[in-house]
Parts: structure tokens; sequence; C-alpha cells
């Protein structure tokens, strides 16, 4: 824990969820946005694993838990606010519940 | 705004903000991570210009305004429980009001 920045480290102490962005290390793709609380990020330093603060069934998230398709975390950067989290991940399979790769895969149209 | 996916816009029109994360569109960087309501994602498809909703302000924010550095909106995809967008963009300049091209410009050390 101790190499959570300070910044980040009082947000989540007070109780705050931060927002962390996961990127396919290789390709850039943009796979999930999901929140982490202080628990879900210490985990995720010490475990390399991306776990995230499921905020609807209010537990810890270990991605791939069940369905194995897991992340494994390359690096994570903080933005200029301290408010998000980008993580670079190796990820097993599909980011995506549906079996997508992605979670952004639907298109707004407005051409 | 016809356009706006209704798992969306019901969202936005309870008053809730939706994520809006800005990835340039030929790099793939991520470059921030920002907050849209109905109005500014309204704004932004009409205009194909990035426009926030800034929680500091209170007001709607359109990106470059006072920098020149705006964000020309290619394409805007939405995820799969319509809770955030994933704007590709092209940016003019850099994203971040510090002068780095990306706001995620610091790395947490976890080696």
């Amino acid at each position: 824990m101790s190499n959570i920045p300070i910044s980040i480290r009082e947000r989540l102490e007070k109780g705050e969820l931060i927002a962390a962005i996961a990127q396919d290390f290789d390709s850039k793709e943009v796979l999930m946005m999901a929140w982490m609380n202080l628990e879900s990020l210490t985990k995720t330093l010490d475990s390399k694993r991306a776990t995230y603060w499921s905020r609807s069934r209010n537990s810890l998230w270990l991605k791939g838990e069940s369905s194995g398709h897991i992340q494994e975390v390359q690096s994570i950067a903080y933005d200029c606010d301290s408010d998000a989290l980008l993580l670079r991940v190796i990820q097993t399979g599909a980011a995506c519940h549906t079996g997508e790769r992605s979670c952004f895969h639907t298109e707004i149209d407005f051409a």
C-alpha cells in the first residue's frame, strides 16, 4: 500500500471510489471501465491482477475469478487530478461479460 | 439528441453524469477522463467537438475553449452497462492542462 500516491490514498481513505480504465497492453484497445476502493487497489498492486470494487454487488471483484478472464496488470498510471487510474493489462479472453473483447462494443451513430 | 441510446438518455435525464474517456484516434493513447451530462453529450454529438461537464465549476466545458486544445470527435462508443463513453478524438496540442499530451502522465511504482 505504501506505493499508492498520497493524493490517491487520501481520496480512497475517505471512502471515495476511483475510476479505473483497463487498456489492452499490446493493442491499446480500451477494454472496460470499473471502480476501485482502497482494498481493491491494494490487492491489485500486491497481486498484479486487476481487482475492482463492484458497486452493484458492494464487494471486491477479482476480474476473471469465475470466468477465468483475468487481467495481468503491467502498469498503472493516474491522472492529473488523481481521480482516475489507467491500467495497462494483458487480458485473458474477453473483458466483457457478453463475450465481446471490449465492453465498449456499441457505437453511437452521429455521422 | 435523437441518436443518444435510450439506456444512456434515461440515465442522463435523471441528472446522472456519465464518465467519458477520450482516446487519441491515431495513437490510441488514453488522453483523459471527464464527465458528461445530457447537455454536454448533445453538444458533443451536434458539434463533433468534445464538450464535458465540469464538476468543479458546475458548468459546460468545451474542451480547448480557452487553450485552443480542442478534441475533434471521430467516434463514440458506450459500454455494456451504459455508464461510460469512449470518445476517439483528434487532439490539438495537449489534452492535459499541465501541457502533457495525456492527463495520465504519472505512473504508480509497483514493480
